[in-house]
Formats: structure tokens, sequence, C-alpha cells
């Protein structure tokens, strides 16, 4: 599966800061960025930019905001290869939170969105792009859209500069030929692009899914050591890693720091598989009220949980 | 993806069996077969045929043997539409360990075998038939199996009445290509029979082959609940049963039996996803070392896990 323009983007403190506010402490994303330099992964995604009157700081950690000073204790100048990420959701930012990437560790911007935000994302892309930075566009659950619309946000992208377009699989929901449909429909809409995959594991699917994006010739792959992010979680970078067997990563580093940092996180941190996020993915639903489920005292009641969700009729 | 020639097996007990010498209680046993008949499941695998001579019942429970009268104690006469199976490996029972089918609650014996082995199961297979059961034959640890080898067993097996014949993933170390490749394969060598998939989940990929074997016409799926089974465990039946979506399985039943009985078992014996198992799929190899790692006082020290393997370099 050796092809040269892989590149695989890091999640866990983005992705996985959803199911803890990001309050991460400093030691943890260092040794999250050390891994990842040592591993050979391309880009780290450090958190979200956001402005400061989006969110109170007594909720959220700094990985909500990604400010300079924030990110230069943790990584200095990052005199390394790896690049660094923030995501950047529609609403949430203005474009004046957003520091010259001349004066910034940053080197991506992601722009998240819904897709009748497509407008929005691309102004606030063409911002970034004027600013300085490598930037892409993710279009969130994309499952739940009718396809004329998909297509019509498609075509609107196409017209632009953006050079990275992602596949998102919010909510888990999809299997192998979902994939491979999406993949070809944007590869169709999107012909100068370069295609991205960002997959959530409710059925057990993420990276599988993240195979077949490959094979349909998806080139940036987004994971998270052990599979950390919200609710199932992601595609595992560890398993991507050693499927790949490329000879630019290497994988005893993310053991490593699976071992010492993330795994003892799981002990306070119900990220992956379970039955509720099954139940959320099979219906195609968002994982919010699985989420709230397995924060509540009945959160192994999962046949109690699946006659409350609405539609559960579907999977009796 | 539904398909009336669907049938969906549970090997809970026999492939789980193999995390806890088959010690389960019977009220255990009693409420997998009760989820199984009320979930509209096909077969249920309740252990393996074996000879008293081949293991000591000081160290394997009931279920490695499937006498009539444990059978019985659990499921009565079987008075319902749940068919039983169980596993009969090569060297490990005589035909006369095998009771007539009219005086058994077992309606199917699975054969499992090495390809080397190919020709025993055949025997095996054919007095299997000629005392009344459902057959099938299982070629294990085919990845590791040189092709020329392969064909020659599936001819072997092309010139019998065997009508069932299982693609199995024993070290989990496929994914989606070499499923299609395995199944044309299989397809093409042997035109009249029903093919069978059973895969496990070191790369959490078990679920995702199981739908690459469904979308490449294989019928039998087999499934474990919560993945139960030999180290990273099998395709889970709950995100199965939940994938097909067919109107004969109900997943309601499944969930009670998971919350009630099978999460509970996770406390005490660690199937699943688990870095070590991962290491041996990546690597093709059998998963043996990494129980033996995972039983270790060092189990969560993966880096010396894949420093220890032979040919860790592979992954380093």
């Amino acid at each position: 599966m050796y092809r040269k323009e892989i590149k695989v983007m890091d999640c866990t403190v983005r992705d996985g800061g959803l199911m803890n506010n990001w309050q991460f402490s400093d030691e943890f994303v260092h040794a999250v960025y050390q891994a990842c330099v040592s591993a050979g992964i391309d880009y780290m995604e450090i958190g979200y930019k956001s402005s400061e009157s989006a969110f109170s700081r007594d909720e959220v950690g700094p990985w909500k905001f990604c400010d300079e000073k924030d990110l230069r204790r943790v990584v200095g100048d990052n005199n390394t290869p790896l690049k660094l990420s923030a995501m950047a959701d529609i609403g949430r930012i203005a474009p004046e939170d957003i520091t010259p990437a001349k004066d910034s560790v940053l080197d991506m911007i992601r722009v998240a969105c819904y897709v009748h935000q497509v407008d929005k994302a691309i102004a606030l892309a063409e911002i970034c792009m004027d600013k300085g930075y490598e930037v892409c566009i993710n279009l969130m659950a994309v499952s739940k859209v009718n396809e004329m619309a998909l297509d019509e946000a498609l075509q609107d992208i196409s017209k632009t500069k953006v050079p990275i377009v992602y596949i998102v699989d919010s909510f888990g929901s999809m299997y192998s030929q979902n994939i491979e449909h999406l993949v070809r429909k944007y590869s169709a809409a999107l012909p100068d692009k370069t295609l991205g995959i960002h997959a959530h594991n409710n059925m057990q699917l993420a990276m599988s899914n993240t195979i077949t994006a490959i094979i349909e010739n998806c080139n940036m792959l987004d994971a998270t050591l052990l599979g950390m992010g919200r609710g199932a979680g992601n595609c595992p970078a560890e398993i991507l890693i050693a499927f790949l067997k490329n000879p630019k990563y290497r994988l005893l580093p993310l053991l490593d720091v699976i071992q010492n940092h993330i795994q003892p996180l799981q002990k306070d941190i119900a990220w992956g598989y379970h039955i509720p996020y099954l139940i959320t993915g099979a219906l195609n639903e968002h994982p919010r009220s699985a989420l709230k489920w397995m924060a509540s005292e009945t959160k192994d009641d999962f046949v109690s949980f699946m006659k409350e969700m609405h539609d559960y009729e579907l999977l009796e």
C-alpha cells in the first residue's frame, strides 16, 4: 500500500479533547508531539483555533484556543519536519483571531463546517490562505445530507484554491461502499484537489474505512493514538502505521506514548467502542445522546438506551 | 444488504472459551443460548466436540467436550429454530466420540483443520455426514499458507459433498483486499458450495472483513457477543446484526445478554483489541506470544513486547 503522497495527521489532542474539554497537561501534549516527531507523522492537529468570546476558559483548556504562547510552551519553535494544524469551526472564530502564519508555529488551519455553511467555510479558508497557511475544508456529517446539497457544496469548493478536502464520517455510520461512493463523488467534483478521510469507530469500521479511502486514492489520513476521540473515537494511529508499513513511519514511538500517556487516560475517559455509540452510529445519528448516556449512572443499561432513542424500532 | 441466504453463527461460547478454558457457568451458556433464540440467530456454536483422552476435565470445562448430558442440561431438547453446532479439531477427536445426529441436540459439526490436514478433515467430515450432521470445513491460518497448497486443498474439498467451507482469518492479519482475493479463489474452486467467514479483530478489521465477505457472496457469518473470542476476539455479533438490518434478526436480546452476562466477564478476561494482538496480527503471526504477554505482569509494556518479537524490525 506504498504511495509516497500519503500523509498521516494525528488528531489525538484535537478530537480527544472533545472528551475532556481539552484539559490536557502540557506534559501530555508534549509527549504526543514528541511521539509524532519520532514516528515521522506528517501533521499533528494540536487543538482548535477559537475566539475567546466563544468559550469560557473556566470550562475548556488551552487547546481549544491554541494561543501562540501556549503552543510555544510545548513545542518551542517546532524546528522539526512535523507540521502543526489547528481546526477552526465556523461560527466559533473571527478572522482577527487568526495570527498571520509567519508569526505562528501553526502550519495549517482546517476549516470544519456543515454543508449548509460551505460559503462561510470558503470565505474563512481564503482568509487563512491569505494569511499564509496551508488550508483544508472538512465537510462534516455528510451521511445526513441530501446528495444535491452535497454536490452543490462540492461545486462551490471546486471553484476555489483550497487544495485539500476531507470526507468526514462524523457519526461513524458508514461502511466501505459508502466511503467508496463518497470518495468517487468528491474525486469527480474536485479532480485537482487532494482528498482526506476522517473516520469514527462506532461500528468498528474506522480503520477499514480509512483503508477503503486509501484504495480510492485519498492521501490525507486522520488518526488518533489508541483511537482517542469523541465517543467511539477514531481510526487508531498505531494500527494505521502498522498497516501502512511505509518506511517514513516508525511504530515504536507511538507504542511508547500509548503505554505511558494514552492508555492510562482510559481509566477516566471512556472513549472507544461502547454499545451506545454503536447504536447512534447504526442509526446514523449524532453521538450526543450516547455521550450523555455514557456519562450517566445507567451507562451500562444498553437496552434502556436503545428504547429511549427516537427511532429505535429500526434496530429492535 | 438483504439476502435471504445469509445465516449468522454465534461462536461466543466456543471461541470465547479459548480465553477461559470453557469454564462457563450453565447460567451463562443458557443466557447466550436464550439470547440467540430470541434474536433469531441461525446457529450457535456451543463448544468443541473432543475426545476425553485429548484434554483433562481438571483443566477445561464441559463445553470443550459437548457431552449430550451437559448440552441438554442447558438447552433441553432445543425445540427452537436455533441450530446448535460444535467444532471438531483434527487430532483431538475420534469417530467413536461422535454421537449419531438422531440422538444428539447438535445439528452441525464444524471440522477445523490446517491446510496440511485437509485429507483428515474430509475423512472426518464424511463420517459426520454419514452420522446425519450438517457439516462444514474451516481451513485455518490460510494467511501463512502458500497458494499452491491452498489451491490443492480446495480442489480436494471440491470433490466432496461437504456443503460449506469457511474462509478463516486466524491471525487477524487480513484486510479487505485479502478477503476479496480469498473469497473469489474459494468461489472459483468451489462453485457449488456455500462459503463462510470467520474473522479476528487484531487490526480492528473483523467487522469490515465480514462486510467484504458479504459483498463477495459469503452467506455464513461467524460472530460473537461483544466480540468475545481468542485474543483480539471476533466480529461483534451486535454490530453485525445492527448492520444487516435483516427482518429475521432482533438486536435487543443481544444487548440484554451483553449488559447482563458478557460485559461483566471483561473484568476478568481480557479479550478484544489490545496492542500485543495488533502486533501479532500486523506481523501475520499466531497470537500465542501476545496471549502469553497479556497474561504476564508486563502486559502493558508494549514496546518490550514488540522488541521481543522475532521479526519486530518489520514494524519498528
